[in-house]
């Protein structure tokens, strides 16, 4: 992908910081299956059931973390 | 998501940690699926099959994991 | 929950912290299912699966690993 | 339980360290079931199925993270 | 395997380290099965699972964890 | 096992690393079932298979995350 769409880790409020895991979770997908209109034809079934929503908050967990360490936690 | 639902991953307690670590894994879903009636329909089926609450539990951990850290473990 | 349960992360020994471990992955369950009627009639099922035993094992870890650091994995 | 099976998780060597590991990992099981009678039955279908055995290296290789910590990586 | 593959966890941006964290992954798979004309008849039903491109993105997240802390989160 | 198979976790590069997290990820399973008769036969099935190879890559993952903080990155 030639487009620069993760350019820092740094955000100013950890909800940002979580829809910016949101985004690295949504790029790992990409990557591996970058033909969105496959993709858009999964999300029907894929939003329907509650074992891939939970699989969806488990990868966002994993960049949470990563995202949040890099903030030092958005401590003040 | 347009409101403020996470400003900090500070808490008072352990337990408002582990709490907010719930809220963490819900919102990973909500995100993945906004529409509440579809998430009101799946939680009976998934609350009752085991399988999908440990996953839940799994999430939760690893939520707690970034917000226990955040808080320094709660250390004195 | 209204009731206190998880006023601190430190431990006196390793194998507190691991039981403490076990306690946060069963609390991971209640939250999502609070019903323990339910996770009653659950459990045999759950019990006789070894992927469901593996799967236990793991939130535990992942708890484990929480604890871990916060009693500076009990070192002297 | 009432035995005390985890007094540290300082080990002398990584491999030491990782079959420490295993211990937690199989001990995560035993405390979810108890009873060893089923464990045994349910051992020979799990140490012949390629998911199952991953899962369980899975677990082993978290709990290995920990003990890795403790033990500062047995860095010299 | 003879190549050098992996000379280096740093990077200049956090793309770059995402994109480095999609390479160990499937490194990851290529160690485990090497032959590419399997990989590649592999592909086509893997791309258009759903749960298979999550899991793909979680493996990404866990690498992407790894690479991060290397590059102590690209902070300036 | 007897045999000393891992004496340190520290490597010369990020490369020979990541092949010793495949080799902890390897003793993983072999610790649960070390019958490699048995392991061979799972072999061709499980090499196969799109999903069991990508949870091979994400232990090797969790694995490499262990020995790269180990190496302290391998930073110069």
């Amino acid at each position: 992908m030639a487009d620069t769409w993760l350019a820092t880790l740094i955000t100013e409020t950890p909800q940002q910081g979580f829809e910016l895991a949101i985004t690295l979770s949504r790029r790992g997908v990409k990557y591996t299956q970058p033909d969105t209109e496959v993709l858009h034809k999964l999300r029907p079934e894929y939003a329907h059931d509650a074992g891939a929503l939970t699989a969806a908050s488990h990868v966002i967990a994993l960049n949470f973390q990563t995202i949040a360490a890099a903030n030092n936690y958005w401590r003040k």
